[in-house]
């Protein structure tokens, strides 16, 4: 390809990010950081966030340069990050609109996009087209900055559901941001997003933190505990993720949970038929649907 | 310690097994047999199973000596474990019963284990006594003699759940196989155990697999599984086990489950009450008790 007029006007070698800003230092937002600064995509990298010691924690782990103000952010970075909890982006894009430099990206990590994107053009007006909206497909129980990591995105799934006032060549930018970070980039309609993984993310967590609540508050918890093995662990290992974070995702995908939740009760409620009237084949064609399926799943990764 | 008269009768070194038995040679079976010989603890080892092609793999394996059948196995071996489906005990220990040597001990994997004693007294009559039932806390979603591994008990719980007509050295020769295979061996009573494995096991699985059944279900369930994460890997693991154990697992532990379930659905029930409601407090406090008790749980681990 011979460089056409449309990057005429840009200075930089392509795919460089000479002002990184990050907002929220943690697993995501430092992964990312962390992920770029390896790839050498990166100059400097601001982290932006409410929790003052993660930041400062940041800042010693090397994950950003220097610690900023939203606003600050805005009027600096050439792309921007927004790693934290989905209830926070109305007020930091509210801070951010009027900050915002001509050149600037900004894309998120919401786990839900139909309602960030609602809260973006509702802060951002007629900037909206700066906002990118995205979300990896990675996360882990862990948190916090020290839980960064480089390979995080490693071969990972990212979605990016762009909007009609985006310029392609700012989606190309964050596109090209990702895969520098090793993951895979897919392009959706936001509420396909959000139904698929009001699907394979979000009702997963909510069976498996209503299923401990419940071991929780059993007489003889401890007991059960004692006795848990490898399949309780593995259950129920995205029940130990940030009650914050993912409280902000149930509110903010809830239409689309409860047409899922729907479903899977009336899956669930089949089940303990059969069980009620000891019903062996329907109880082995249902275990035999479903171990198929997640044979064939864990195949094909 | 000296030899007192209890040990006089005996002539084989403390702890040894001239012949052990195996009925079902597949993960469960294949690895009590592979940690026994590898623990030096093991004489010969027969293999008993309906089907032919996984004995035959066993025996090239090394997992077992030579094939026989249960009446074969029942008047020659020391110790005898099923590790069989549950649903298969009755019709096994019926064709053992009448052949079965005076010095044998029987013990189980069974998952549980107030109707496996039913079916063994059923079964066993007046040899009840020989049987001392158990259930080794492992797995995994693999299945067959090839899955066989020496290390799958190092450091696992095994729970027995002795009856009175059990002479304590049987107890302890069971004991003692299980702590040469490298685990930790408990007491139960047998209703307690079906309770908490209810709850940490087998509700677990039950919600695992209508979860997916659902998913596999769904119009559009390529792209959910396109898109799936580690979150729906975890999760939905064990939903990948053998459905014919599990099936009688569940049909085996109906009333157990049946009150477990019915536990776990109205916690469920709150969850949803508080999303229908846009309650982020509740659901907020429901995560943290999730959470808490997760990430407590795994640090004992």
């Amino acid at each position: 390809m011979t460089a056409g007029p449309a990057d005429t006007h840009s200075r930089r070698p392509a795919g460089s990010i000479p002002v990184l800003a990050i907002v929220g230092v943690g697993l995501i937002g430092g992964s990312f950081a962390a992920a770029l600064r390896r790839a050498g995509r990166v100059g400097r990298v601001l982290g932006v966030g409410r929790n003052g010691p993660s930041l400062v924690r940041a800042r010693e782990l090397g994950l950003i340069d220097e610690i900023a103000t939203a606003a600050d952010a805005a009027a600096r970075a050439d792309l921007i990050l927004l790693a934290a909890p989905v209830g926070a982006f109305g007020a930091i894009l509210a801070d951010m609109g009027p900050a915002l430099n001509p050149g600037a990206v900004i894309s998120d990590a919401g786990s839900t996009k139909a309602e960030v994107v609602r809260v973006a053009r509702a802060a951002l007006g007629s900037r909206i087209g700066a906002f990118v909206p995205g979300h990896p497909i990675a996360g882990a129980e862990r948190v916090g900055p020290d839980a960064a990591d480089a390979d995080l995105y490693t071969g990972r799934n990212v979605v990016l559901t762009p909007l009609p006032e985006n310029a392609p060549e700012d989606v190309a930018r964050v596109r090209a941001a990702w895969e520098a970070c090793g993951a895979r980039v897919l392009d959706m309609d936001a509420a396909a997003h959000d139904r698929v993984l009001a699907s394979v993310s979000h009702v997963p967590h909510f069976l498996a933190s209503a299923y401990v609540a419940q071991v929780a508050r059993a007489n003889d918890s401890t007991d059960r505990l004692a006795i848990a093995g490898s399949g309780f662990r593995d259950f129920t290992r995205i029940a130990a993720g940030s009650p914050e974070m993912w409280r902000d995702i149930f509110l903010s995908n809830r239409d689309a949970m409860k047409a899922e939740l729907e479903q899977v009760r009336a899956v669930l409620d089949e089940a303990e038929r059969a069980l009620d009237q000891e019903d062996g084949a329907s109880i082995l064609a249902l275990l035999d649907q479903a171990a198929r399926l997640r044979r064939a799943w864990k195949a094909e990764q």
